[in-house]
């Protein structure tokens, strides 16, 4: 049996050896509650304090505006709605439309209890124009939240240049850093907010950052025993921490090498996917992170090619996993202007630092193969 | 060297062996994402599935009813928090004086934002009398909230006949069951809401349960893909909630077992430390959970004598190790009427599935070489 090929790392990464075996110890001896006072407390705490200065290192922050969470979607929750709680004056806030939904969803949520939101739209690549979040602001605006590379489509965004804006204008910037992390180059100079998860890099599940700027103000969304200074109550994850602090140590190492040969990769997907009839690349040509390329198929359904290829061996996806269950078409794509059809007929390729181009070549022989088969059965024709 | 003795199992367990084989190939092999369609995908939703059943068999619950969470302060966050964003009528909170600080602070902190709060008090063996909680209840009380057993000095609270009460009034009643899981048996049938953390009982770290009965109402605290039935968003731990299932699984099948090995640990505990001049039991004599003994010793601070113990190879705490930091006395011991000085002299041992009689006769020898030391040095005699 031929092995099955993993390409939807922007869903979730295999930890990586070297983060597993990190971790391992704080299962079953190194278990201490990093919070109690004896030899087993402190040697947790030690292994919490050295992956918080591995994350700030890596960052290029301070270690104390570390603090680390559950995953991303607390870290954007904890964004968003730690500033609403901390700020009574601000009732405004500005996302764009292709923001993630741990994202959307908070902002839409809070509009339930006063918040005026502002969606910035994109160009047809995904690219939030800065002058567009320069004209959305308000003198009650609160805060920004512009993802730095997106999830689905992989288009990173002008961050460095909305943070400056933001920064000029007095309002607090966020940035949902997932993707983006290890992959492309973060500069944190005017950015407030920003949040990670471990386990899109080759980190554990049920483990995230969210880095806050030395006197941004947040109210904690968990109250308790006051851990992580007052900012998320908990007892600290700590095996989790350390996977994390191993795999940003990771990243960190090898993200030129790795990224590059991404980069490579995804050239090679764009070029195969490029000879089939009736397909479309979403998102943008170059300005993209280097593990994500997604497209569009004529006269088929994203859900049955994911099945197909799965039937095939190999593990896509049409989108965000989160939104997988619905099977409603992206709010990505419709909000980048893909025509709802082949919105419907999308495919999400990702890769992580395991993937190989043995494998890519592999999948470009058998997608064919799966939207043949597909095609076969559709009642559209392509090029209708 | 001799091996420490680690009697501080209600801060933190180890990890069971047989629960981090069930969790290992979670990380690098099975490492899907819940949501995803294709075939990884499915066995890590297959994987949650069936810790989810394990947990509501457990407890007795319908599956529907567990939500998995990044622990208990979660849990017990979204317990209270997420009932005061379900309803705007009902305003009045009540617990006693020796809940979690997960409770405490987060129902202090909702006063804060329209709650009235009634903290009701315990007797000297921190117990809270059934009638008290019903002359607290008004029209409009939103929840009671009241733990199963005490995480501090283990006493145990008659739930069953407060949920009755609650029941019969039509207010909704949760329960920090953190400390009890495993230790005593549970009874559901008047509890809406119960928190669990797994690494109480020798699961990982970062995962916990809320069960929330069928019909309950609860706003989110974490909005995003909708995981866990719209009612917890963020990708699941998966690992987490695999080692949570089988640590529930666990401790289920040798609960008996177990329980009756720690109470007669508790009592040859209790036994030694009564030789001792200047000390007495915090807590309930019987009515208490097997694992926990809480004793004050005059003369002495008890940060000074855990940090002796430690020195002499035993691990154990003042009481809750969320506090420890802060040097306060403890609120729970402060709340039973302990005296402020024999308060600031706690010593809390908690033990695990793993701890020997062998263990606790060693900790006994220890024991009188650390409070000798102590009141050696000490400005205050026995007995004054």
């Amino acid at each position: 049996m031929t092995e099955r090929i993993y390409l939807d790392n922007s869903a979730t990464t295999p930890v990586a050896p070297s983060v597993l075996e990190a971790m391992q110890p704080y299962f079953d001896i190194l278990y201490g509650n990093a919070s109690s006072f004896h030899e087993d407390g402190r040697r947790a705490r030690k292994a919490i304090d050295e992956s918080r200065a591995i994350v700030a290192e890596a960052l290029g922050a301070d270690p104390g505006e570390i603090v680390f969470t559950s995953g991303a979607t607390e870290s954007n929750n904890l964004a968003l709605v730690g500033s609403f709680l901390s700020d009574d004056a601000k009732r405004h806030v500005v996302v764009s439309s292709i923001e993630h939904d741990a994202v959307l969803h908070t902002a839409q949520w809070l509009t339930k209890r006063g918040i005026e939101l502002t969606v910035v739209e994109t160009d047809e690549f995904g690219r939030v124009d800065p002058q567009a979040i320069r004209d959305a602001l308000r003198d009650d605006t609160l805060l920004v939240s512009i993802m730095a590379g997106n999830n689905e489509i992989g288009t990173i965004q002008p961050i460095d240049r909305i943070a400056e804006i933001c920064r000029e204008a007095g309002v607090r910037f966020h940035t949902d850093a997932v993707q983006a992390f290890g992959k492309i180059d973060l500069d944190l100079m005017n950015v407030d907010l920003l949040s990670l998860s471990a386990h899109k890099f080759h980190g554990p599940k049920g483990v995230g950052v969210l880095y806050v700027r030395d006197g941004v103000r947040l109210v904690p969304l968990q109250h308790g025993g006051g851990h992580e200074r007052n900012r998320r109550s908990g007892t600290e994850n700590v095996p989790g921490i350390v996977g994390l602090g191993a795999a940003a140590s990771l990243a960190r190492s090898e993200h030129a090498v790795v990224s590059q040969r991404m980069s490579a990769m995804r050239q090679q997907l764009i070029d195969g996917v490029a000879t089939l009839p009736g397909t479309r690349l979403n998102g943008h040509p170059t300005e993209s992170l280097p593990h994500i390329a997604n497209f569009s198929f004529e006269a088929i359904e994203g859900e049955g090619l994911v099945m197909k290829l799965d039937e095939y061996g190999v593990s896509a996806s049409t989108g965000s996993a989160c939104s997988s269950p619905n099977l409603e078409a992206s709010h990505v794509l419709l909000a980048i202007g893909v025509p709802i059809s082949m919105a419907h007929g999308s495919l999400r390729v990702s890769m992580g630092r395991q993937t190989t181009p043995d494998e890519i070549n592999r999948f470009l022989e058998i997608l064919p193969r799966a939207v043949e088969d597909l095609r076969a059965f559709s009642p559209f024709k392509v090029g209708e």
